[in-house]
């Protein structure tokens, strides 16, 4: 029966289930969603037909109510939408639920509280470090390999996939330049991350454990850290990055819940200083993923970048970000940083793959140092399933458009 | 009558009218509030006594519609609610529904979307510049004249006045450390600022110019930005301060609304550099406010800082925080930054007041370098109003506790 007959080596089969939020064409009503291969199921509607519990959960307009409903139900309702779509006696009755992707406008599926966004990769440290500091004796800073350094971003501008995005104006100013110009950013940049999305608050002065990290993060999107390097570069000193961020962040429309990626857990790289307690996961479970992403701009792909090459883990980073005793809420959304491995075709960012312009990337529509007008980038990734699978991670995707 | 008998220099008199949102002691059922002299009217319920339209925006638990009805509306209801409490006939019909301040709980009057803390005060950077960088030929990075610096806060940790602010644990180094150590922090500091309230959202790609900035922001507050000094130094480098400003930001209760500080309009100091054309104010209406603020730890004061003395304007960030493209939204959160005037009397930290904690201040029930655990910091202030009046901001008040 068309929805069911995904086939075997799909990365949206009944062993992925990734979470969203849909309206159909020509409606403005948004609702849960999950994907099944090239199908969304409208799980609200499917819930209230098997006369499921979770229709109060999944007949909503956002993933919120499901988000902090916590990790027993996550595991629940995820076991329930899996009998839904693999056990015959169901098909019929949930055949009408089932909408082509290519019907529906995908939307961003939560609130986002505050959004976060870390440093986590070495290698991409290290590159940039290399770039802007060749003369340091560590391309590093000294607090890197101690803590996992972060800081806040706009949770306001946080888009959701296909969203363009406008090209940002600011102020820059050359080393040799006596005084700043305005106008819009000429080195517009990428940076491919992963972010996690939180679904149970913590109170206030209450840290999150390393091992609580499953009590409290639902799942993982894609995420594009668009980065507008000539503003970043004249502000960032002494407070950090503010403009040359702020204009957008773009994530994936599906929303891959944790437990959906048990076999693409893996051991982070080996520590190389002692951590504090509080970030010393020698004794957790693994709490790296080993996710395999994909940078794609105007169709050819630039860069694999391997999440597994991540030195500080979500779980140190939510330990991290709570050990001061902030509080977290439903739908605060920390991401990874870039994500660069080794490779030179692995690194995650423009300012990495062209060493900051030196070497420009040729591609058939003609080389490329930063994003020009018009340019489309695209982020997918996958991750080992059961049984020789792979979980698809959706796509991020946005298209560069000139102000108006 | 009781409620409506206010003297004539009290400075929440009827030329004042802030709003929060509060509930009665007993009671969960949040409503908004107008603060008239030592009680709160019950604004929701005074509207429906009245068949005034504008129950639809008061009788509400946050100002939330309030905030996003505009700058024509905020007019409106300050004229009518001018009215309820100044002319004699509605006063029996009022008289019901105004509550004694001590008999109230005040809540957090919005919800803050994101929130944003620059660093406006010339003198305050100055002085970080000097005890930071002594050797430095500028105390000021090469930017500061040029753009207001900012970066995002936690939105999540905005608490209300009155709420018991946890001492922040995090990792800290002293330059000759061999290795981070962790634990409660020793140099817990306070930042004396004014916060501003965005009620009008604004598109994104669509910069608010600094003609706008009373079309967008509601009002203002008072805010405490909490910073733990030993956290911050080991952790901002590169990318700006994270869990040593995350884990509390304490605001008032009471908004002030930007019509009521109409007579406290000033011209700023005399711009030093050529601004960009977005930031240059020399034709713009005065974007100063003469708001004077007053420290007092432990009962004791210890600073009044000047806010007239800032460098940026609140337009000025405004402008500044949208120029990139990024958008509004209602309940989005900017602070000013420590307020330090040039007296040494006249700083909003304790940094530049015991000079990184050098000349510790004498206070009588012993000195002070940093808070110690049951130190109750409050912050105050008061403008110029009409006729001689005085145009009280309310305060912010917080308590350091140690972690349970």
């Amino acid at each position: 029966m068309p929805p069911f007959d995904v086939s075997e080596g799909d990365p949206f089969g009944p062993h992925n289930l990734p979470y969203g939020v849909f309206s159909r064409s020509g409606s403005t009503e948004r609702t849960v969603g999950i994907r099944l291969g090239d199908h969304v199921l409208d799980a609200g509607a499917a819930a209230a037909a098997l006369g499921s519990p979770y229709v109060s959960l999944l007949a909503r307009p956002s993933l919120d109510a499901l988000l902090s409903a916590g990790r027993t139900a996550w595991s629940d309702v995820r076991r329930a939408l899996t009998a839904w779509v693999t056990v015959p006696a169901h098909r019929e009755t949930l055949v009408p639920f089932f909408h082509p992707l290519s019907e529906v406008v995908l939307h961003l599926p939560f609130e986002v509280a505050d959004y976060v966004d870390f440093y986590a990769s070495e290698h991409h440290a290290r590159n940039v470090g290399k770039i802007f500091r060749p003369d340091a004796a560590d391309s590093l800073t000294p607090n890197w390999k101690h803590l996992p350094i972060g800081y806040h971003g706009r949770a306001g501008t946080v888009v959701v996939s296909g969203t363009d995005v406008v090209r940002p104006s600011g102020q820059r100013k050359a080393p040799g330049d006596a005084a700043p110009v305005f106008g819009p950013s000429v080195r517009l940049d990428i940076e491919a991350e992963v972010g996690f999305v939180v679904g149970v608050p913590s109170a206030p002065g209450a840290p999150v454990p390393l091992s609580a990290f499953r009590d409290h993060v639902f799942g993982l999107c894609l995420l594009n850290d668009w980065s507008a390097r000539d503003i970043q570069a004249w502000e960032y000193v002494p407070l950090g990055p503010f403009l040359g961020k702020s204009f957008a962040t773009s994530v994936s429309a599906w929303i891959t819940p944790l437990d959906a990626l048990e076999d693409a857990r893996v051991a982070p790289p080996a520590r190389t200083h002692p951590l504090l307690p509080y970030l010393d996961d020698a004794e957790e479970e693994p709490g790296g993923y080993d996710l395999r992403l994909s940078v794609a701009l105007n169709g050819h792909t630039v860069s694999e970048p391997p999440f597994r090459t991540m030195y500080w883990t979500a779980g140190q980073q939510l330990a991290h970000l709570t050990v001061n005793g902030a509080s977290l809420r439903t739908g605060d959304l920390f991401a990874s940083g870039t994500v660069s491995g080794p490779g030179e075709g692995e690194r995650g960012s423009l300012l990495e793959l062209t060493w900051n312009g030196r070497d420009p990337l040729g591609l058939p529509g003609g080389e490329r140092t930063f994003l020009e007008d018009g340019d489309e980038v695209t982020l997918t990734a996958w991750a080992p399933g059961p049984d020789g699978t792979r979980v698809g991670l959706g796509e991020v995707r946005g298209r560069i458009v000139p102000r108006a």
